[in-house]
Parts: structure tokens; sequence; C-alpha cells
């Protein structure tokens, strides 16, 4: 894809190398771009390293080199420490740096990183994704942006080559927003689906018939058809942990409570994550609450 | 359509001409079939009578002049009276007739309807129709049909003139069950995408934009993108109505207590178009349970 | 107690003589009065025979011989075949005689049966009872009245001998009402409880301590201190079935959705019972909810 | 009540003079006890000084004088400053003090201030009291305490002058937790009956005559009599506001997440507090879920 490589080269800091965040460093060095990188465990960065980029020892090394500083980390508290802790990259930054959290996240939280960033002559972009492993690894996340719209045009050429979509949604933390309103979407209908096949088998009907007529239907959402061979097989290897799924429709319905809304069937679904991770199913896809409702 | 006049000519029976039995027996007409219709309310019948159509007096008319009939009425109760009631089309049917019921409607109605036909010599099929008022016209349903191959083969070449899809989804009363599923999955997921915009909307971003990124991405059930006018003008005028969705999760949750099977997000939808109801919403269309999530 | 006794004798039908039904009967017998009785089972009459009860051969004798007949029996359908089945009682009662139904039924069943009687030239009492064995046994009961006041003053005496107390609810079919509104509180108190418990072990408390502490408090409806050592000894031999508690929670919700009240939490309780249903709960006390939501 | 009045008397710090704490302090002083009280708002501590206590300027003040020191505060957040923030009492504490939060807290809460006394060289109990004004008043309370017993033996006699009853409910944070289990059966209920009552009506029967059948029975938690008043006159003045109780089953929802429990039932509830602070009932009393869910 030709336009993806034409963005302007630059040097740009990309802290957390797991799953996701190694998958879209390579799309941005295979971009043409420097990259120095820094991870916990620092053999995630071997790849990374042998085709050019640089080993950061600290956060503190990526904030000294770059003026973008990429975050993809697995909870606010690692965001926090690469940011903010002792080595943290923020204090070291050059002044009007640029600071992108991909990372799943509270919106209050990254208000307050974009906040705390401000303060300290920055600028914050919370860009949530949505996809997993393969569209990280061939390009195809969608960003979820909160933050300016000039600084989102600044990065827009790096999102470009990691996503096939960039979308504003809004002002500081409603990247996140978005996010989590996405993940409680799933989520709601994981469960539904799940239902609707109990019903449907107790009266007869096989899963593999369910399956096809109703996620080839109107009712039939996309990710579902992704899910479609775990649930026939049984065979619910993680994509996305049922437990993350638990802990982002928990957040969700904190989020709810401060924002004074009242929303029970996210708390009926997030109850039903809650069995199965009772009933031992927490580090399966999330689609194993399946299992849960379907027991065989 | 060519292929769709294909089929060999025949007289058929069609009872019940509202919104959706007038489009598809018009469909039929059009392919070349000769219809014997009835309906309580005759003027109804005015437009096909006078393309070629046979206007019965009562049902038992209807049961006197066809092999194969079709029903297509609102409850069980209506199927019942114009099959078995007084002037029921069903005693006077001709041996081995077969009759086609498009309603939608219990599976234990459905198997138990089949049980008469079959006693009194005759068979059955349980085919209630997925889309509305536009599939209808068009003849682009999708027929999901409970009951022998057989049967069904006898008449595919009418149901393809009605129809873009037929599933044959099991025995007798099956075809009633993945409806029944069908509904409950478009009921449950309308609530968590209005409780996902009751999230977001407080959080600060717009409907559209949670609109057009929710209902574009991988959560986004086909059906959520033909809601999006109603959503977004409020304009909630019925297709499907709310008070019937209402039912229809009511008979589901009835049916899952029959079963056994405990399903406590369906109840919680269900509560929630009940809520909707209580607010005065129940002749609008089954989306408005928007509306009572996310008040103006 | 004196003025049990102190009612005037008459001849009076029993019909239904199951666990609740022979100790009834026996007290009215105790108090003076010439029973006419008769159950399915003849057996479980001996003990009343033997004390002067005369057994009928059928309902029909039952009705022949008496101007009042209660009856206590365990479904609607039962308590329709006594009455107007083939050998039914009520169509050979002498004019203006006075049925008491005990039985718990739907409000509507007592309606019905209300309206038939009135049109055959009798009178009707809905007359559930609150209470089970013990209470039954040693005129304890309480009984929730729906029906005419004369009505009910003609039958108080009776009523008086086998009850502590007699709530006249209001019309036909109020007593039935009460008495479903009266369970559906029974069992959303006992997942209430239950649920609180679950949480408090899980902070360390043990049940023990939260029983004697909760049960003793604001919040200790009187029936949970009854429940306590079933709880504490995980002995959940029935008083009142598990199975029988949902099925009066779906009727409870059916009749909600019959009259457009929304009620979520009855709702959420009535999956409880599913799940410790399906978990094989069913014939334990209901209070066996608490095994499910409690595992050891 | 002579048995109150022999408690050994000493110089006692309370802290928090409000609706609950000055009733408290009151009966201390009345048994005899030297206070020394705070207050931020000073003027609620005049009938207290008229009686002989002396004012502190500060919590340290507070600190300085007493070996035992009562804190009854609202939130987390004001117990924290009274104890630790700048002029709190903690640091002041002669060694080996003993410190009684009667404040409603997060059993995570009570923990984390029972390590911060013990590492200052103090001791603490979490006290929280079941009861509202009037109990207050009339000594009447009932304490839940969490901590060693013989720091309980120590100061059993000026919580016997307070309350009627101490439950020694276990280690440090166990008060705490009996107490969020107690309010959250509380809330349950409180929905629970209001469902029960809006079936009811429905069918006909008056709010009268379901209070008074359904209070009087077994399922008739005794704080429910205590609202018969307020739900028959809709006067729901605030004895224990509906905002709280909402933040209360919160708590307890996210006490839940964090203890891995699923409790559907406790989610239902919180969600219809939800639904009655939308509809603008916030700040009446909890007994006001009654209004949102039976609306006149």
């Amino acid at each position: 894809m030709e336009h993806k490589s034409a963005a302007r080269k630059m040097k740009i800091g990309f802290i957390g190398l797991g799953i996701m965040g190694s998958r879209m460093a390579a799309n941005l060095q295979k971009a043409g771009h420097d990259l120095v990188v820094y991870n916990r465990t620092a053999e995630k960065a071997d790849e990374l390293v042998k085709n050019g980029a640089t080993l950061a020892a600290s956060p503190e090394e990526v904030g000294r080199a770059c003026r973008v500083v990429f975050t993809m980390l697995s909870t606010p508290q690692a965001v926090e420490d690469v940011a903010l802790g002792q080595h943290g990259f923020l204090k070291e930054l050059p002044g009007n740096s640029l600071w992108v959290d991909c990372s799943t996240v509270n919106p209050s939280f990254s208000k307050s990183m974009a906040q705390t960033a401000l303060k300290m002559g920055h600028r914050f972009l919370d860009a949530p994704v949505s996809g997993s492993l393969a569209p990280a690894q061939n390009g195809q996340l969608v960003f979820l942006i909160g933050g300016s719209a000039t600084d989102l045009d600044e990065v827009k050429p790096l999102l470009d080559v990691m996503g096939k979509a960039v979308i504003h949604v809004g002002d500081h933390g409603q990247g996140a927003s978005m996010k989590m309103v996405n993940n409680m979407l799933f989520g709601q209908i994981m469960v539904a689906f799940s239902e609707g096949l109990r019903l449907g088998t107790s009266l007869g009907i096989s899963e593999e018939v369910l399956c096809q007529t109703l996620m080839n239907g109107p009712g039939g959402a996309p990710f579902l058809k992704l899910k479609e061979q775990k649930l026939l097989t049984r065979d619910f290897s993680p994509e996305f942990p049922l437990e993350w799924m638990h802990k982002d429709l928990h957040l969700a319905s904190v989020t709810a409570y401060e924002q004074g809304v009242a929303l029970p069937l996210l708390q009926s679904a997030k109850e039903m994550f809650g069995f199965a991770k009772q009933a031992g199913l927490g580090e399966e896809d999330f689609s194993a609450v399946y299992d849960f409702i379907n027991p065989k």
C-alpha cells in the first residue's frame, strides 16, 4: 500500500511491545520510520532491534530521544508507570511533544493523563484501537481518537500505517469512551447470542444451523462470524480473554454510575461473564461465556 | 427475475392479506399462479381480485378449492380460527394437502397444528419469515422452515417467488423456534445498542458519531443500520411495533421456562421493552426502546 | 381453644387431602363438624373416616351432600377436574351453595372459577393460605380471601378453626393475587439474602455470624429465621419445593406481562431459581437457591 | 438504664457531630464521660459544650487530649482528613491509643485505616452502626465491630451507652463488611416490596391492604413497617437518602467484582435505584424507589 509509506520519516518512541504493540511498531518500521523502543521484558524488542530500532534502557531514554511517543500497555497503572514513574518518559520529552496512548483505559484516566501532559507543556491523544492480533499485524486496526484535530493531523500518517481507519471521536477521553461503548456492545451481543442458542438448541435446532442462520441474518454482528469456529468446536483459546471483557464491563458499569445513567442490560451481561469467570473460564476467550450458558 | 416464474402453475390458497400477506400473495400472482384468497376484511383482496384472484367467502371455500394453502396471520388464535374454527379450511381440504403457515407463532403451537393436520390426513410446514414490508414486496423474504424436506421441496418454487432464501431449520415447530430466537436476538441487541449510546452520549460523544462508528464496526448488526434514521430523527413510525417485540420476548421467556433454561439477559431486555411500553411507546417501532433509554 | 369449637356444626365437603388438606380437614373435624371427604387416593382419608368422616366415591357425591365445599389441590387443572370434570361436584350442589378454594392458583383462574360458579347459581371464595405443614396442623394458617364479605362471614367460623387470621383482601381473584405477591416477596428476599451471604463470606465473615446478625436485624424477614438451620447445615429437605417457587415466580411474571407492569427484580430472582433448578435443586426446598449462590 | 452509667469515666474524643454523631456523643456525656469534641462546623457542638464538653479547634487537639477517639463521618475522604490530614489526630495520640470509627465506609478502607493506625503504634476498630436518628438518640443502635476482642472489651462499656447491642463480627474491616451486606439486603428488599405492590395494585388490591398483609406476614422485614407511612402518604422526607443507598449498592457491586462473586439481584436492585435517581428522587428517602416503581 504505497500511500502508507508516504509519511514523513521521523524518530518515534514506542513503549509496550506485547501482542499488539510489537505488530504495530513493526508496521511503523516497515514504513521507514526510525523507532526508539522500550519494553519491560527487553527480549520482546529483539526483532525490531534486528531491523534497526534503538532499544532504550528505560522510558526516560525514549523521552529524551523523541517528540512523538506511542504507548500500548495493558492497564492504567502500567501507563502511569512508564509516563510518570521514577523513570517515566514524560518529564524528559522536549517541549510540546505529542504522546499517543493506544492502551484501553478509562475515559477518566485518559482525561487525567491529558491534563498532566498539558501541564507539563506537551500534547496528548487517547487512541485506543478496535481490532486484535490479525488486524494489528496487517495494518488493519481502527483508531478511536480523543483530542485535538490538529494533533491528530500530525500523527495521522503514522496511524494510517498501522490501521485502516482513524475516527476522530471528540475531545480528550472520548477515544477511550468510544472504546468502552464498543466493548460493552460486544459483550452484550455475545451473551445475547449465547442465550439465543441456548433456547434454540433446547428446542431441537442444531448449533450449526443456528449459527449459520443467525450470523448471516440481520442480527448477525460481524464479529460473531469470527467466533463461529470457537463456538462449534468449543476451543476457546483466547484472542481477548474473558476476564478482560468482564473488567471492561465492570469499568463501563462504574463509569455509568459516575455519569448517573442506569443500564440494566449491561449489568446482566456483566454478571454472566462473572458467572463464567467463577466457573473457571476467565483466561479463555470472552466468547467462552457461550460455554457457560450452553454447557455440553 | 426469470427463474422465479419457472414454478409449475397451480391453484393456491392464501388466507390473511395484511401488510405482509397481501404483498406475498401478489408476488405469487405475478409469477402466474391462480390464487383463491380469503381475508376477514374482504376489501384487502380487491387488488388481487382485480388481477384475477378468486375471493372466497370463507376459509372453507379456500379449503375446497386448493391442495396448497398459505396462512399469514397475526396471532395463534387467528390461525386456529381459520384452520379449525366453524368455517375452518382444514376439514375441507382434499386428502394429503399441504398447509404452509407463515405466521409468527409459538413453537408449541406450530407443533400442535402439525399434529392436527397429520391426524386429518394432511401435511404441514411452519414457515415464518424474516423481513418486513419492503422485503415482502420485493420478494426478498427469508423463510425459516419446520417440517419434512419432501414437503418443503414441493413448495420450494412458491417460496422462491416470495423470498430470496429458504432455510430448512428442522422438524415441525423448528421454523417457529428459529423465528423466536431471531427476534430475541434483535430485541436484545436493540437494547444493548441503546444502552451503549446512553453511556456514550453521557460522556460527550454525539449520537451521529456513535451510530456511524458502532454500526459500521464489528459489533454493528446489519439491522441496526436500518434503524439509524429513526434513532437520529426520533421518528419511530412502526415497522415492527414495540408491543409485538415485547410480546415476542415474553413468549420466548415463557418458552424458556417450559424448556427449563435460565436466560437472564432476555429477561432484562424484556423488562426494558416493558418500561418503554409503560411509557406509552407500545405502538411505535420497537427501536423506540432507544427513546426510553435515551430521553431527549 | 374453646372459641374455635363454638362454630355452628354443619356438613362440610372437603376435597384434596394432601399434606395441607388432610391437616385442615382434621381441624374441622376436631371442632365437631361432619365431613364428607374425597381424595383421588382414597387411603389418605383413612384417619378422617376412622374419626367419623364420610368417604365419597367421587366429587359428585360430595356435591350432593353439602352446601359448603372446600378444595385444596396442587394445580388449577386439578381444581378444574374436581369442580367441572365429568364427575365434578359443582353441577350437583344444591342451589346457592358456597365453594371455598384454598388452592394456590392464578388470579385469572380464580376469577374464572368464580364466574362459572355464579353462572351455575352458586357462590365462590378464593382462599389460599399462607403457611405450610406445621401451621396447617396447629390451626395457625393465614387465609387470604377474595370474594364477598357476606360469603366470608358465612364460613369465617370454619376458617377460624383452621387458621389464626383471615384477611379479606378484596373481590374474587384477589385472595389469589395476594398469595402471588406474597410468594414473589419470599422468593426475592431468599435470593437477596443468599447474595448478601455470598458477599459477606467472600469478605471473611462466617455464615453463622451473618445469619445471626441479619436475621435478627431490621432486614430479617421472619421466614428467614425458619430457614437458618437449612442454610447452616445445607440440608434442604423440602417444605416448599424450589421448582414450585420457580413456577410461582414464572406465573407472577406472566401476570405482570398481562397487567402491563415491568418488574425487573422479579425477573432476576426468577432466573436465579431457574439456574438452581438447572443445577438439579428443583426438588429441594426453595431455600436451596442459597446452595446455588453459595457453593460449598 | 442503670448499667449504662456504670462504665469507668474517661476522657473521650468525638469527631463528627452530624445527625448521628451529635446524639451518640450526647449519650456518652449523659453517662458521665468527659468529652473533647471536634466538628468542622463548630456550632454543632454548642449543646455538648454547654453541658461540659471541651471544644477542640482541630482534630490534632482531640488527639493530644484523649486515648480513645470516636469518629462518625459521612465519607472515607472525611475520615481520612481528620485522621491523617495536615491537622489529623492520629499523629498526636499518646502511644497505644484506640480509634473507633463508626462511619459507614468500604471494608478495604477500614482495613487500610487499621494498618495505618497499627504502624503508628495505635489500635483500631471499625464500628459502623445499624440504626438511624431515633435509635441514635435513644441509645438503641447496633454496633457491628471489626477488630480484636481485647480492644472491643476496652470500649464495650462506651458502646453500651450508645447502643443496645454490640456484635463482634470479626477482624478489621468485617464490621464495615457486615454493614455493607446489611444495606445491600435493605436495598433489595425495598425494591422487591415495591415490585410486589406494583403487581398487587395492578390486580386491584389497595396499597393499605397489601402493606398490612405483607408487612405483618413472614416476608415482612421489620424495617418495612417503619416505611409504611412514607409509602402510603408518598411523603419521602429523607431518613436515609436514596442516593446514599444507590452509592452503597454501587460500592457493594464494586466489592463483589473485586471478590470475584457474581450477584445479579444486587445489580438489578442497584439499577432500579439508578432509575429512581435519574427521575429526580436522589435526595428523598431511599424508600422513594417505591414511588418510581409505583407512579401515582
